[in-house]
């Protein structure tokens, strides 16, 4: 195994001690349990939004606290569901009296976790309200999840629910929201490679020398079918069209792609996946009006991508467009 | 090979496709010859900013064009030198009568080219002056290059000048700056793992299950040393205490630290480098007041970092802070 890291087991622990040294003026970190929370939490009567899940898919989640996106995230270990006392803990760190919304990615594990701590916070006093994100449209139930799994419709929720409690929308409308992002976002990845697991030291799965993996999930959870590596115009075809098709996304629709790095794959071959999705949607009639490309949500140092498709009106560009001050997104300020 | 691409010839090609369709609002790309050019240029006033070098550097620096840093990128293929009329159709394109500054990292193409065009730019009445990037401490002489290698602080230069040249300020000065940056940064990187060149279709060099080169070039020039993996914390120290020691950065100095990765090295490591770097340094009473953490200046998909720091003062830190607008670099807009 060859990491930039000291001892596996310290590397969720150092990581964090990094971002808490790197961006101190936008996020605290609070340690036993791990929680990265907005530097200015609990914003008095605004909506606080918390997600997590395990780390290794950076940015995501603690890359994405600060004004206009999460009020806190919960890193687990790598790959592994964060507790409900870390989630508690966010929750209560960033409860502004406008109540909670947990924004959860569909694995067992953290959807069962974040609904403990939202009855511990609920009888603390606590108001929350939960959305379960489940956009991969990759496969049915899958290894650590019932239903759909909750993959790159994620960060765009996190972005849309995040400038709309900036508005101070209320928990009920901020919740609405993020279901809305859900009902219209699809996605599906595929890898080139496996990743390493640092605690396991050695690969989550094998693929051969020519062999990539279509509908992979983001901890290396098997997808629909391993096949010989093709031309990206057809891996793009191969993600797309079950995209496309499972909503739908119909001719005259206005979209944001996002095209995602798995962590390992760099941003020379995005641009790629990029060209190559911009020519399949025109061909179906589709728009992309917004866009999103690099690595986002990623599995480690696996090789790969995935493509999340959102479709976009008015009230969702806008505030995908309004400020975000975070270390993984950054604009208008 | 695996990547996500289609013909390894149309690489570039089709990457700058996906440039062009993803970034229209900030850039154009030219083809016949391949420049990226920010979309509102010639700005009319300002000095024009031009850099260039191999593609496979992404975002370097293609997506460095835009509003506070660059006005147009020459790409060459892949680790390949740009062309003299790639560098001659940028600097006409971004000439708004104030003159035209080439950025150009120190390979023996990138400067002989760049001083073709600024001959050829000259003669058709374009005034031009060069800055030649040399921060790489790793060694003396290299592959493809006479004296030291340009690296990181490349896109350090590219943002200061970039916001200096937004004042209005004549291309006298923005060159003194760029120069001012480049006395005053210092860079080292490494790999855990080489990269494949598409048109090549191996990889560029073989390095053992586990073995690292400290001190590898952008291209995989050799560097120092091949030698056994070792704890980050050592890693650092091996790539910091060269760099430290060369200009030298003493207590007191506050720097920029940057943190980049290769391009397969996932930002949950890069995390554990900044941790590590900030503790060396804190040691030796030199202070982070700015920091870049992510993939800015790639090798492909090549696992590893590289560590640049820049000493700064107040004016080199408001132009670091000062807005930009690149797809690779956002903030302030």
């Amino acid at each position: 195994m060859k990491k930039l890291i000291n001892d596996p087991a310290d590397v969720v622990k150092e990581a964090l001690q990094g971002v808490a040294a790197a961006h101190a003026d936008r996020v605290r970190v609070l340690t036993e349990p791990n929680v990265v929370v907005r530097a200015d939490a609990p914003v008095q009567g605004k909506v606080g939004l918390v997600s997590g899940g395990g780390s290794g898919h950076e940015p995501m989640h603690g890359g994405f606290v600060g004004m206009g996106m999460l009020d806190a995230a919960c890193p687990g270990e790598v790959f592994t569901s964060p507790t409900p006392d870390q989630m508690l803990a966010a929750t209560k760190a960033v409860d502004g009296g406008a109540g909670v919304l947990h924004i959860v990615k569909n694995y067992t594990g953290d959807v069962l976790n974040f609904e403990m701590a939202a009855d511990l916070a609920s009888s603390e006093g606590v108001e929350v309200q939960a959305v379960v994100i489940n956009d991969d449209v990759a496969v049915q139930d899958s290894l650590y999840t019932a239903g759909r799994r909750g993959v790159g419709a994620t960060v765009l929720a996190e972005k849309i629910c995040g400038a709309a409690a900036e508005q101070r929308r209320s928990l009920a409308e901020v919740a609405d929201l993020c279901r809305r992002v859900n009902a219209n976002g699809r996605s599906m990845g595929m890898a080139l490679t496996s990743c390493t697991v640092p605690a396991a030291g050695k690969p989550t799965f094998e693929l051969g020398a020519s062999e990539v993996e279509i509908g992979i999930g983001i901890h290396g959870e098997p997808g629909r079918e391993r096949r010989e590596l093709a031309p990206v115009h057809d891996i793009v075809s191969m993600l797309a069209t079950p995209i496309v098709e499972d909503l739908p996304y119909n001719s005259g629709d206005s979209v944001l792609a996002f095209v995602n790095s798995m962590g390992g794959t760099p941003l020379i071959e995005l641009y790629i996946v990029y060209n190559e999705l911009n020519k399949f949607l025109s061909g179906r009639g589709i728009t992309i009006t917004r866009n999103l490309i690099g690595p986002y949500i990623t599995s480690l140092e696996m090789q790969g991508c995935s493509i999340t498709l959102l479709k976009l009106d008015d009230e969702l560009t806008a505030l995908w467009d309004a400020p975000v001050n975070t270390p993984g997104l950054r604009w208008g300020v």
